[in-house]
């Protein structure tokens, strides 16, 4: 698995990727650093800009930076529009990690009325129920688990230990991270005489071409209809997808975001960690939340940037705003009073 | 696994679940659906007033609606005075989802020292240790692990890769739903004179009959005493209970709820989303607490609600808000001189 | 694997753990329990002063105390300088919890070209990787994953459903919880021109000797060099820490905390639950952060303590601060206004 060390020379990436080459073409790398880190063997890249003070010492073999940046790189220089992006690109041809080998492992469980595509591999530990189908090349990692019926396009990976329910269909080239589980009950309850009765959750998930699902995040199926998200949607660590919602192509969600139920989320949309949407309501395509965010009702305008989270600070500040925060609370029942119109005494 | 298709009339489920029907006693229907997407062959429902507007336009075969409702409904309707709580009765008739057939799957490892209950079913890659009691009926799902001398109740279901740690006891059908994980050791670390030294989690954890835990949920086991969980408890996915803590029956917690150690709540509570409590501390029945709401102290009176999230609004307001917030927080020592007692009010 | 009852008198106890005993030295004791409920057999502490007035009833065989509380004991005192510490290793001396005898079990794969030291146990339904390598003494719990390359210390432990992706490497005695994932993809995806592009993660994770990663916790392998964790880093369950992050030796944080990529903290740092830190800052020794609270750029001074949660308040008071925290979100849009510069100041 650990292969042979591939080594490219820069005018071979700068060919390969469309680059812009500032240097020495002969110059061979076979590896990523940072900035700081990298040396001579190593490809870097400036994209961020509070990094910019350390391109002066950088070492390394190479770095992708904007045509602006590039005079002030002191080695060879990939000039890229996009520097990030061209170093995602980059990367790729630098990655050597293992990726299991095709076949069923004798601690596999596989029900032999399961459809297994070509060039699938299914690892030890994992249980793929029946009537369950796999496309061709996916690679099923050890642990996880695919209950009855559920339908995996081609070149899908479930990385390790991850729980696909019954009714979940993917698409093509879906990964999903160790931990995530898709498809389990949504959290319905209703109140009955003697107490909570759950509402069987019938719906299934959809989850469309190149969508990511982070470690440990969760989808849930939908109650009725399914639960659905288009293209492309990428999904950090510790996600939660209520039951119905419906997320638009290319949204992308940091960790802790968390989606109620029966929300219809745009195309493009990005959610910074910790964020979340209230439940039954419909936001606009290509609008951005802040981290820490909670929305609670539509929002309509396409392209908007919604806030609410609160930057630490110290101590002893903090609970001064608290103390002034909660009177105002209090402040507003006070002027409703007849004598609370004169004067002030602003607390 | 998807067996035929379950039909039944409109008489029948009125009938069946004691609901006045209005229109052809004979239609027949097989599944469920949204008002807004419902055809002849499925039931729906409106329940919540937002999605009113769509019941003059539904083609459903029948509509589960309250009296007041009835007159609108452009087909047939299913009386009912609670119509979520119907609905989820209605739904179970047409609840085909595959279940586990019992016995003992030879992928499964159950310790010989584990005592098994008619009509189990342990699917592979599950593990049951020594001295484990498994109740009748119960099911055990792929990737389950149930550590020595855990105690199971009848009808339960471990959905798929859950874990459940020594010392934990379920009541009779408690589900549990992907990827939770019950009785790890709480998180108990005291300052030593060379770091951390870590405080032994001798107690255990207690789940009453009838609760729901969500996919990635965690239960810590007490330090010293149970952390315990009343009957008909409901946790949606990603809830965190600390250890030592007690929660009421009937009680609900929505995704991301947090419970620091030793809380002590009561019954028929309702936690929203990403709504906590600290740790030691005690809350009376029946209390609402808000979406994204910390509560950090005692609340004594029974039925109350809580609040202390903040809705998310568009960047620039809410940058501003932080401003004036941040600068109450530093004006409170201003107004300790002598010249900030004469002032204004403009809030 | 239940053993037999460990006994221990008060005298043993004091001499073993430099306690000073007030009391019956042959008294013994074979667990421990809380100030309410421990019984004459039990050990038990008082550290909070929160339970204070539960000394005078107690009816345990021995409390430990501060100098200062001894007075007031009605039971045996042993008495520490830190009672919380000395309860956590008279604890350890009551510890019967079952831990897997060393051996591999025949429902667990384990590579041939792996490593494994004496003494190590790897349960049913564990994976270990091609080329993985396990140190003395360590135990791998059931459904655990291993992946190819991992590198895992001496006398470690992975209790159950634990995954370890390729690249990561574990120090001695670290102890991880069930559903932790350690080593999945860092969230790093790019814009391209037909939607995202995944960023190749091609670092790995370091963990040093003592930690512990609680339960459904993720650390996320870096995107180009490592993610570190320096030793006896105690993790509380569902943590985020994200790609590239490096964490200083002797920090905690409780549960729901989340550490954005590339962030710098220092050691002996304390992140109560929900609490967080943004990307690309750097944080230094010593610092706090208390819950629900979100750091959002640098902190340079040592062992300062910041804040930002907002304790829960009854609903209606805090509508009312919430209209009055817009108001001021508006109110500096209208104070641009030439009107606005009279008027006054009070903040």
């Amino acid at each position: 698995m650990p292969s042979l060390q591939a080594s490219h020379t820069l005018a071979e990436l700068a060919d390969r990727f469309g680059l812009e080459l500032i240097g020495e073409g002969a110059h061979a790398v076979s590896t990523v650093g940072t900035l700081r880190e990298a040396g001579p063997e190593a490809v870097t890249f400036l994209a961020n800009r509070g990094y910019r003070d350390q391109l002066g010492q950088t070492q390394a073999g190479a770095v992708i930076v904007r045509a602006d940046d590039a005079p002030d790189c002191p080695v060879n220089a990939l000039v890229a529009r996009d520097p990030y992006l061209a170093f995602a690109r980059v990367a790729g041809a630098f990655d050597r990690r293992p990726v299991p080998s095709p076949g069923i492992d004798p601690l596999a469980s596989v029900h032999p009325q399961s459809t297994i595509g070509d060039g699938v591999a299914i690892c030890a530990g994992a249980v793929v129920g029946n009537e369950a189908q796999i496309g061709r090349g996916t690679v099923i990692g050890p642990g996880c688990v695919v209950a009855p019926g559920v339908v995996i396009g081609d070149a899908c990976r479930l990385v390790a230990n991850v729980t696909l329910c019954d009714g979940v269909r993917l698409g093509t080239r879906v990964l999903v991270h160790p931990g995530a589980v898709i498809g389990a009950d949504g959290f319905g309850i209703a109140r009955g005489p003697d107490g909570w009765e759950k509402v069987p959750q019938l719906g299934g998930v959809v989850l469309g071409d190149d969508c990511e699902v982070g470690a440990n995040s969760c989808i849930d199926r939908g109650a009725i209809g399914d639960t659905v998200l288009e293209e492309d949607v990428r999904l950090d660590n510790h996600v939660q997808i209520g039951h119905n919602c419906h997320v638009g192509a290319h949204t992308a969600m940091a960790a802790f975001t968390g989606i109620s139920g029966s929300t219809r989320i745009g195309r493009n949309c990005l959610f910074a960690g910790r964020s979340g949407a209230h439940g039954h309501i419909t936001i606009a395509d290509g609008v951005t939340v802040s981290a820490m965010t909670m929305v609670s009702k539509d929002i309509d305008e396409p392209g908007t940037v919604w806030s609410g989270g609160i930057p630490a600070r110290p101590l002893r500040e903090w609970q001064r705003s608290l103390v002034q925060l909660q009177r105002l609370g209090k402040t507003r029942g006070k002027r409703r009073k007849p004598n609370s119109s004169k004067g002030n005494n602003n607390e």
